[in-house]
């Protein structure tokens, strides 16, 4: 029996099962809910697979797991058709047999009963039982799960869909983990930044954590903002400060940068610097038409100091709706500083709002000319003392343009409510 | 010698390298790309796995992969740190020398000079190269790939940041693929549809698809959408009409809730019946705070048909932009029939367009009641003769309700504007 050794890493490995998770669209959420879980039971994930349904395979990448990790969680193949090989390819592993379990066929039988019909013998496959498995019951679906120990390490079989799977671990099989796992434990920190490249950040920060190699610190992209996760492993009654002292370093290296050191979204940051300053928001917007409100409307009670806004997609709206003289329009065009910015003064108006802001820009791929080339985009934000604007050209497609749109105006905005400086 | 034996199934594998790639966070989207490029060259994906930095493992992986499949693709680990493992592990696996190349070390040398700096000494190891390998060369960074062959079947070492091993793969691995790739080939359709639930699409049209063993059937469920995937690999010169008979099969039982079988996507579908009725639309949104509009506006050149409209998160915004009459907001409150019907016509005013779209309901956690419980949404449609509402309560947390009572916005304006039938 293993186990529960301080300090110690025990290693846990995912393997899911089934062909149609080889397909270019399909996406893997079941092993990254289950690489969280394990972490908190104090397992380090070292391998995850994909395999089809070819039992040969299967076999062999659980006998090799077997050799190299403490638990190995099999996920699918245990519904009860020909290709659900889960149950045979395992036996075949352990050099166990299958036994048909007569409370679980009882189990289905009533279940399919109650429903009206009367049991498929192809059914009874998910009654086999490998000799020596622990059940685990399928509380949502009909398929089992199990859990066998093997000379010293562990083996869990789980349903593939993710309901099943995660009523299933969550009740049955983290419980045993938890005994099972080392009593250490994963710490993590993370810091968010808007308005660097990720590639800026790095090269500002790779000389503190190259500093901290006992910390991983991975750096992560997405849609204008970056996140810096900082994480390791700690054994119990140790109680490191350096998590704490590297996110310390890196924040005054990238100073008003960073927005949260505590995982709030953008969107949260600006509410509660919202809240906090008891003002509310309207939004014009063009080029994004509504990604800025959705965005910021994703946060629950949002509507203590959001008012709401105009899709100005078109110039009527801007003019009708937003008060923007049609000569300025004319003048400049829709996409321009001067119509960012009158947008902004017009929908703080018109929503009697403490502040104004505005998206105009061209998302592509057509409109575009040699001034103001596809992903030209203007921001602009007024309150009662202030009004100015911002102007950036992004690459990337039309949904890029957008997105990247909507962050650099939830980022501005940001400054803007900052009480120790300007928005630049 | 092996390749191009047509009507075999030719089997590859991808393996990813390092430790951050086994984090709760990391979307492993490097292997969708993959799959779908080596289903192009007529590779079918048998195995996937992740790895962490740990040169054993990666080795007895290389080892197992090599047995079974004819193309092993490894990414990742090919960077200057202690922590890439990779070039070491294959050599390991491959029982084959690591050199140094000398012109790999110079292109480096000079890549570092042209930044004005000096290599660092680390920075050797991305020079060393397998014995035997032909080297890939990196467009984009510093690493080369390699590509191997060892007794008849293929081996490709690829960078692991995303646009270095796209590039790479694109111009130096696929010919190579290609050339060696079965002459079968992966071919796909897929139906679209609206307003029915997973199960019970599943339950409708297992029937159907069970009668076709040869076809791999999928069904993908997302955000008030379902996919119908159907897929079969087809042999040189077979032409097969079983995929587009089955398709015809499901579409026929599943009628009109079947919005494309050409991979369009609902907005798409919704702004070309928009498009060829010649009409406009607006939209007012309370609860989904814009998401209809962003969604509509995905689309390049939905300008033409979709004007904008208003996020009338407020009841101020209700009743000054969209006119909705305070009376009615005091005495059926803002989430009602009577006030989406009042918004879809509002907003459709104001705009001057042909089509109003309205959304009010409750996103919740907040703002329940007995009478109006969280999740309750209603949809409004309004043109020049009809005026109608939809209600539905959905389960799930705030995003999601929003999200559901956007797609069922979207799929309700279909039907409005479909010409055999009204609105349900």
């Amino acid at each position: 029996m293993i186990g529960g050794v301080a300090g110690q890493t025990m290693k846990a490995e995912i393997i899911a099962i089934g062909s149609e998770l080889l397909t270019p669209d399909h996406m893997d959420t079941n092993s990254l809910y289950l690489t969280q879980k394990l972490n908190e039971a104090g397992f380090e994930v070292g391998l995850k697979s994909v395999v089809g349904d070819n039992a040969d395979d299967i076999e062999n990448l659980l006998r090799a797991a077997l050799r190299r990790s403490q638990l190995t969680v099999l996920c699918g193949g245990l519904g009860p058709t020909e290709d659900d090989l889960t149950r045979v390819a395992t036996a075949r592993a352990l050099r166990r047999r299958l036994a048909l379990h007569e409370e679980i066929l009882e189990a289905l039988r009533r279940r399919f009963a109650m429903r009206g019909h009367r049991m498929a013998k192809i059914n009874e496959r998910q009654a086999e039982v490998i000799e020596g498995a622990e059940i685990l019951n399928n509380q949502v679906g009909t398929a089992p799960g199990m859990w066998i120990e093997e000379v010293g390490v562990f083996l869990v079989l789980l349903p593939g869909p993710p309901r099943e799977l995660r009523a299933m671990f969550e009740s049955q099989v983290l419980p045993r983990a938890i005994r099972l796992g080392s009593q250490r434990r994963l710490k993590q920190m993370s810091l968010g930044l808007h308005g660097l490249p990720e590639s800026e950040v790095d090269t500002r920060i790779a000389p503190i954590y190259g500093r901290y190699p006992q910390i991983q610190t991975t750096i992560l992209a997405g849609k204008g903002c970056v996140s810096v996760r900082l994480q390791r492993w700690v054994a119990p009654g140790e109680e490191p400060s350096d998590l704490e002292e590297l996110a310390g370093k890196i924040h005054t290296e990238l100073g008003d940068k960073v927005f949260t050191t505590t995982d709030e979204r953008l969107e949260e940051v600006v509410g509660r610097l919202l809240r906090e300053a008891r003002r509310s928001l309207a939004v014009a917007e063009s080029c994004t038409a509504g990604m800025v409100a959705s965005t910021i409307t994703r946060v629950a009670g949002s509507s203590d100091y959001f008012r709401g806004g105009v899709i100005c997609y078109s110039n009527e709206l801007k003019a009708d709706l937003c008060r923007v003289p049609h000569e300025l329009l004319g003048q400049h065009g829709a996409v321009s500083a001067e119509v960012a910015e009158a947008l902004a003064r017009g929908v703080r108006e018109l929503a009697h709002s403490s502040i104004g802001l505005s998206v105009t820009g061209i998302a592509g791929p057509g409109g575009g000319s040699e001034q103001k080339p596809v992903g030209l985009v203007y921001i602009g934000l007024a309150d009662e003392a202030r009004c100015i604007h911002t102007r950036r050209i992004f690459p990337g497609d039309r949904e890029t343009v957008r997105e990247l749109a909507t962050s650099l105006a939830l980022g501005h905005l940001r400054r803007f409510l900052m009480p120790t400086e300007e928005a630049a």
